[in-house]
């Protein structure tokens, strides 16, 4: 039950919501990483760019997720910056929601968040291979671990088949699918960077208070930290037997 | 355990592989339905046209469903057709496949099978929900059934998060992230269209011989006949308790 310990992660869509509140612990740790990329669609007058001002170890990286050639270039730059070092940690937390109905939805928005909530954590995990890797050879020790290597997606009860988690409050279809496919792609993940030594993860956050846990019209009963805090706790505990789990912000199992 | 009675049904894709035998099935039961709709994308020289001309209660429907005008021109035809009587049964197997492996996996390939295999069968839903209800409202009896009004979803084992199905011949993510997908439309469906008295379940047809279960470079062991008899089984028995429901073509629950 240690701190989490790790020498570089990136967090995508980190301006606000859960992706701020990680990128705000993991700079609060006892042992910070040397490197934490929080990365931003727009990186001018953000909320990150006030932490990173008073956090050399932290890199502002603009990131628009649905753009294949924007992922390489961040890919890139994030490259550089480790200097022939590797990735950690690579959490693809950015995502959006809709609260259209079963009659309501429509191409376009279904589109829109598979493209943002399903294919970019597989575009972000092809184009960041090359530094999990370099990760995972460059950690001692046998095993699997988020302190070695390891892709984290941000899913959510909500793509849970089984659950159908307040369907009554809110049909939101296209974000159900895209998270159910979102949990298909972290199991193929898991088995396919298996060799690499690198752990892959769902994580359900719980029902937070952001703006998007807002939009239902309730008031969700989780704060950012008490997600956020909890959910770094569960990922200093991972080993090679949880790749390819779906867990909550507690470390329980979410059904498919 | 009764032959499947039904006065209308539509099968998406029906071309060829499953989809053609689906409706190859129909036309030879002893009480066959009064209409057969069969789709395809070209509607000439298809081998669903060489059956038209044997069966009277045969129509040919042109319609590509990644087009959502084209799903409405179609349900607009069917509902000319059928002449103020509704629809029992929309048979979504229309599907496209890809074997591209984690590493070689595109934010085109993903989109394309996306809106085939999964954005598709909601938009047909929504375009023949009218005529679903319509039918629904006109059948006798309490309860929900296929003879009364029913969507089934083409889903595949491929889709089951849990049990990654042949993951080491054949990686197929977008495949298999649709069909994940497509199991929690199907869910979500079955909640929205309940109240409608709409029956919606996803089936595993098995690994079949057509053009898309030949592709892994295996020899199937089903048969077409061999699939779609045993799916039509399985329809004729559904109920109420069922809609929802992950079922291969014997019957058996197929995890998520």
């Amino acid at each position: 039950m240690g701190e989490l310990r790790v020498r570089s992660v990136l967090v995508t869509g980190a301006n606000r919501g859960i992706g701020l509140g990680l990128v705000q612990h993991l700079l609060a740790l006892p042992n910070p990483p040397e490197w934490v990329f929080a990365t931003c669609r727009d990186p001018k007058g953000q909320r990150a760019q006030k932490l990173a001002s008073k956090h050399p170890n932290l890199v502002i990286v603009p990131l628009e997720v649905t753009d294949p050639a924007s992922i390489k270039a961040a890919a890139a730059s994030v490259g550089e910056r480790l200097k022939g070092s590797g990735l950690n940690l690579l959490i693809n937390n950015a995502g959006i929601a809709k609260t259209n109905s079963l009659d309501t939805e429509t191409l376009d928005n279904m589109s829109q968040l598979f493209t943002t909530n399903t294919i970019a954590p597989l575009l972000l995990g092809q184009a960041f291979l090359p530094l999990l890797k370099k990760a995972a050879q460059g950690s001692p020790g046998s095993g699997m671990s988020c302190s070695k290597a390891a892709i984290v997606n941000m899913s959510s009860i909500g793509g849970s088949i089984k659950e159908m988690y307040l369907w009554e409050a809110a049909h939101c279809v296209a974000y159900r699918c895209s998270k159910a496919a979102l949990n298909m792609l972290t199991r193929c993940q898991s088995m396919g960077y298996r060799e690499h030594g690198i752990l892959c993860v769902a994580l359900h956050p719980g029902w937070v208070q952001t703006d998007m846990g807002n939009a239902a019209g309730y008031t969700p009963p989780l704060t950012v930290d008490a997600s956020v805090g909890g959910m770094l706790k569960v990922l200093s505990n991972l080993s090679e037997k949880d790749s390819g789990a779906f867990l909550d912000w507690e470390g329980n199992v979410v059904a498919w």
